[in-house]
């Protein structure tokens, strides 16, 4: 048995600097700045989302701009091996998480627990 | 005075049926399928979501798969312009909606109110 949930929605900002688009989203989401740079690395921001919430993360990528979304499980082996069967692939693993695709080309993230407690919306798979 | 908030997260497939891919998206974040096909045209299915959640949709389009984000709100033209004071641009008007483009390169959709009343993660705007 393991649990899941989407954890976060992520917007990927092809931007020398994450700030003006951290700006941007902060104030068109109506939602304050959490963090300007989680890692120290000027890779993430966070903007401030309630408990019930998944987060909502702005990354610094290569790529084109877009959003993805993560899944956070409490065992991300049988997650991963759950979306495979689903016909997902992964691509990579990355830090501490799984870069996966879905059949409808969409790369998305398996991630571990974000949260001390899964809350609202958690899927229990046996 | 008008409101605006997070209405909707869309993974937009380019493929020729939505069926498959709604499926997947079902079973990967263990939602049912609310409606496979919204306005009875094959474009829009609806994954169940609770009251408190943005909903869950996915959309059939002709260009490369993403996920966009709907922000919904009682008045259209203030949501509007409150957004291109921010820095973001009106693409085009479709149909009830307004496509416009971030300044970080990310195409979202401005609607009108969704649901009867809103709820949770609302902003109010003087």
């Amino acid at each position: 048995m393991h649990r899941s949930r989407i954890s976060a929605f992520v917007l990927d900002c092809k931007v020398d600097d994450l700030a003006t688009a951290t700006e941007f989203w902060s104030k068109a989401l109506g939602r304050p700045v959490a963090n300007p740079d989680q890692d120290g690395d000027g890779k993430y921001a966070e903007l401030k989302t309630d408990a019930d919430e998944p987060f909502l993360l702005l990354q610094k990528v290569e790529h084109e701009p877009r959003i993805h979304l993560d899944i956070e499980t409490d065992d991300l082996d049988a997650e991963v091996a759950r979306l495979e069967s689903l016909g997902a692939t992964r691509i990579a693993f990355v830090k501490r998480w799984w870069v996966m695709q879905a059949p409808s080309g969409h790369r998305f993230c398996v991630v571990r627990k974000q949260r001390a407690e899964f809350g609202a919306h958690t899927n229990v798979w046996d």
